[in-house]
């Protein structure tokens, strides 16, 4: 697959260019296009100028409102609801997570259910905000209908991710973020456009059989829970990826199941509605709220040399810290540029 | 493997009698008893009688303080850090819970890090206590180190079980309660104690190889990250797992990583302290700050029939609510008694 290579603030800049060609407001197209260019730099290329089509494409077919007001609907002292209004998820969320922020600034902990809002992106984006606040932030949302749950053939569930991002003090901060199936869709994606098979474990045919092609989806197969089968514990990983589903949708009034209005066009919109949208949940703690934030930091980097520490599998050189990957990747990026799909570098150029 | 039949009430009480004779004030006995009885009508049977003899060692060691008096040493309106005084985990860990269920009625949430407490028994035991109040109850801890991070040979991490409970209208109580790991330590001394293998993806050799030994932990060897391997994903049980770690041990200022404490005979006591026993996390959300607690519970009912609806893999009957399985073994195991292993059995008696 040939690449384009392209430096982040270039492909930022075509990035809002679209989002403003299309009439959003210059705030959440820039909130927006940073979302996706962070994807693209961390490496998660599935979540970056790859799905700006998908945005534009439900802006268009009005299944995402441009000029979306989100309001606070139920508010206590530690969390609130936030009705999106139907905006776009990559800046919505971050308006909740600005709220739980500051719930969590005067009461030691902020926590915000978002209802009626779209894809959010990478949920890294938004749970990274507490890190400099000197918070642990925690973002999840629910999404299409892709996952069996345990014992399954059906999709029930989306990949769900969630991520849970800290500072680490002298080292790159700790954000965990994970979908809870055993590969997202967009790992299916990039095995598809590359003419590869993917691993046992990460999706099974319409039938419920393992296989090893990457476009079953397409064909009425669905992904498999983190655990992949029975003895591998896959009712841990429905079990997570349903109480993502739960807390970002039941909770907060949005769609739910197989409710969710999709994001990928291969399935079709949902014939009914349990909730309003897709949910998300957001929030933080304080972290001084249970300990002073330089001794927390100075604890991590110990826990930190302590996993490095360990007797290594052969083959490894180094045990790696949730985030430290994504973390090198976009050191990297930075400097060297984004290598774009070609595809994805000549839509992008198309829609200009 | 012989069984004797006992009913849950006179193992109550045989329990009650073992923990009173070893100087546990009564208050702490009562609750500590009930918490191992609610493992062994669960089906947690690695968690209920036969861990008693463990409680009662580390107690006789001086590394249960059977005279505890847990203090709030910093708080914040919705959150608190509680100091455990050595106290046994099964009943100081309900004590943050009762602090973390005040301030979510007041503040919308709540939430506790305990530290200088010791093994807690089963995770749902305390996050469950949320289900009453409307509340959707959280509770995790840190454990003695059996998990390798993803790509080590050396445990780093416990089976760091996490739990998320909540009522579920007029179904049973949504109720995820899991270790991070592939599997937890007790399966695989059930395994052992039936000389059985353990299936592949469970646990690794010293040497990082996989392994069907159920007794591999004891010859150096580690279990698993929930994912099992790198294909399946092994680095986000992995994350799972530090994250637990995490908020239990580091931001509660208990012990963490491989200085954990241990509970299992098997592993030395650690040699150095990084942070005071070991840790927990629990709190909860109030449900009717997000949503009338009604409402929220009719939706569930719909999200439980939704999952119920799907189509299910050849040899499946139903698809399982998290929870479910343990909910309807506690049901038969009420009425018909609780099949003690005869080891576990005579050891209780001795202990009388």
């Amino acid at each position: 697959m040939n690449k384009t290579m392209i430096g982040h603030e270039k492909l930022r800049l075509l990035i809002l260019q679209v989002f403003l060609k299309n009439g959003f407001p210059k705030e959440v197209a820039e909130i927006a296009a940073l979302n996706l260019v962070k994807a693209d730099l961390r490496g998660i290329d599935s979540h970056g100028a790859a799905r700006l089509p998908g945005y534009i494409r439900l802006a268009k077919a009005g299944r995402i409102n441009i000029q979306a007001e989100p309001k606070t609907t139920r508010d206590t002292f530690s969390t609130a609801v936030l009705d999106a209004d139907g905006g776009l998820g990559l800046w919505t969320a971050k308006e909740a997570m600005k709220i739980a922020i500051e719930k969590a600034e005067k009461y030691g902990s902020g926590w915000v259910a978002v209802n009626n809002s779209s894809h959010f992106g990478i949920a890294a984006a938004h749970a990274e905000m507490a890190i400099e606040k000197n918070m642990i932030g925690l973002a999840m949302t629910n999404a299409s209908p892709l996952v069996a749950p345990a014992g399954a053939t059906q999709a029930y569930l989306g990949t769900n991710p969630v991520c849970v991002a800290m500072p680490a003090g002298k080292y790159p901060p700790f954000i965990l973020d994970m979908a809870t199936a055993a590969a997202a869709n967009g790992k299916l994606e990039i095995a598809e456009r590359n003419g590869k098979p993917i691993p046992h474990g990460w999706a099974q045919t319409a039938e419920g059989k393992h296989t090893d092609e990457a476009n079953t989806l397409k064909k009425g197969g669905t992904l498999l829970p983190l655990g992949s089968h029975a003895d591998g514990s896959y009712h841990k990983g429905y079990g997570l990826g349903a109480l993502v589903d739960i807390m970002s949708g039941v909770l907060s009034g949005a769609n739910f199941g197989i409710w969710v209005p999709p994001f990928v066009s291969f399935l079709d919109v949902n014939r009914k509605d349990v909730g309003k949208g897709i949910g998300h949940f957001l929030g933080a703690w304080r972290i001084d709220a249970f300990e002073d934030a330089p001794v927390f930091k100075n604890l991590m980097e110990q826990w930190i040399e302590g996993v490095k520490s360990m007797n290594k599998k052969e083959g490894i050189d180094e045990i790696l810290i949730p985030g430290e990957p994504e973390y090198r990747m976009e050191q990297m990026r930075r400097k060297e540029g984004i290598p774009l799909n070609e595809k994805v570098y000549e839509e992008l150029m198309k829609m200009q």
